[in-house]
């Protein structure tokens, strides 16, 4: 089952050469979770043919405008859409009356629950859990209170041993739960045991975000070993003062984190204005962690095997 | 002296077929105006070069989201980018609370003056004034409190008798002033006026731009005789009960208004997101209104002659 990334905006605080201010789509299963929601999410999700409406969950890092401004927009077109299924968004507690005035001075009643719920930025939790994902909140370093995510797959399910389901002739109707671990028997009495039908599946695959944050090992117990990372790596070193004096972080910094937490893969993003061209920032991460890739909008990555 | 409007986003609510929600962009003479500002502008405006700090005042019609959303981003990158000079804002009162609750959640604080000017939406009134132009709000028919705003040029320079000021020898320096109606003395006592090398300049020229509105009586005296009428024209008359519904104006009434109040030019805009194709809201329009145009984005109009 699918467990994907699509990059909305890969730029920080201005919108510059065609990048866009943050946002991301994970698909996982068929879910849709949004992160972060700069201004014109909507529109890139409509170019890249996402339905709005199906985002079920908006996971908002801090209040800084190139990550929220595009919020109260995409929330506005899901109620003009019809939408009728709760949304849930995480974010910062003042988030939640930067939307009621604008809902209110525009006269807007949601048709949907809108079911806001505010981060503690303060201590990493479990924001989210069901039986197929968790996904974890942790603090990163930034001027405001800033808020990264790591999501775990959980329950992954094992893999079907094809030939022997054949040769036994397993119910179809079977197979779900066999995957999931779970014996079944038919009212007949006849019991098929998961164990007798299945191997080991592969891991649990996760994905972490980092945006914006002043490179530290304040965060890293949380993304020891995470399939891909996403960091942000607004600056070139040569900017490292730059970096400090705005809490973000160089390329050089992400890659050493990558590298410190075991990561498998680095996805660098949040990239300053003043790089038309964004290749020497992957090019100077590479040196330290060669499993590196630019956040590019439009593109899919697939997270973990 | 130019007096020229390019039209940043045509549609209504939603954003569709790569068009964007309302905004509009007058430049007068040297001075940059915007008219609404949906979710997107300050993208839009970086996509046909419009410097974004060279807009001085900003007019807000009303806080229905894809009038408004796009506000706080460009204030934003207005201050990133190190604005120092004023920066005036007409509004609906609310947004001025709209505005400041964001600014104090991402702990923004602006390097600029930002004058905020509520608009009083019962009255009509001269909301801005000065040598070359005068500014009228006045009350459209919407759902919200929504304002009407009207572009009135002042003073429009005489016409200089070429012949005659090169015959005469009139200094270069003198030419502004003879032109604005002023004699000019030279330090030896010799006195140009105006009147001697001058003959009437062409009309003030003049714009109106209703959005959104239904289609009434109630504003036509306010927008007598405009060169250009952009109105808003969401709906093709076969939607008339969801325009009345909706507080909306159809292409046909649009049209009907505009040769009502003898209007030189009519654009027409605010496209529901139901047409992919504008032409056959053009081509009603045309059946009334002849000298009618679709607004689109991306071009400039020029008002008057």
């Amino acid at each position: 089952m699918k467990f994907e990334l699509l990059i909305l905006g890969s730029n920080s605080a201005l919108p510059a050469y065609g990048r866009h201010p943050t946002a991301q789509l994970i698909r996982f299963y068929n879910d849709y979770l949004l992160i972060d929601c700069g201004e014109g999410t909507q529109m890139q999700l409509q170019s890249y043919g996402v339905k709005v409406n199906r985002i079920s969950t908006i996971f908002i890092s801090h209040l800084h405008g190139d990550h929220f401004f595009g919020l109260i927009g995409l929330i506005s077109t899901m109620n003009h859409l019809g939408r009728s299924s709760p949304l849930v968004v995480f974010g910062p507690a003042d988030l939640e009356e930067i939307l009621r005035v604008q809902f209110e001075a525009s006269k807007t009643l949601l048709g949907f629950s809108l079911q806001f719920k505010p981060l503690n930025h303060d201590l990493p939790a479990v924001i989210m859990e069901n039986d197929r994902i968790e996904v974890r909140s942790f603090p990163l370093n930034h001027r405001v209170s800033c808020t990264g995510f790591r999501f775990n797959e959980k329950n992954r399910p094992l893999k079907l041993i094809k030939e022997k389901v054949k040769k036994d002739q397993v119910p179809v109707s079977f197979m779900k739960k066999l995957k999931a671990g779970e014996d079944c028997s038919t009212g007949e009495g006849k019991t098929y045991f998961s164990a007798d039908y299945t191997l080991p599946g592969p891991s649990n695959r996760s994905y972490a975000y980092c945006s914006d944050t002043m490179a530290d090992e304040s965060y890293e117990p949380y993304i020891q070993k995470v399939d891909v990372l996403y960091h942000e790596a607004t600056f070139l070193h040569e900017l490292l003062s730059r970096a400090v004096q705005t809490k973000h972080s160089t390329a050089l910094q992400a890659a050493e984190v990558a590298k410190r937490v075991q990561a498998k893969q680095l996805l660098l993003g949040h990239f300053s204005s003043r790089y038309e061209n964004v290749q020497p920032l992957l090019t100077e991460a590479k040196k330290v962690f060669p499993q590196a890739l630019c956040a590019e909008e439009g593109k899919w990555f697939e997270i973990g095997t």
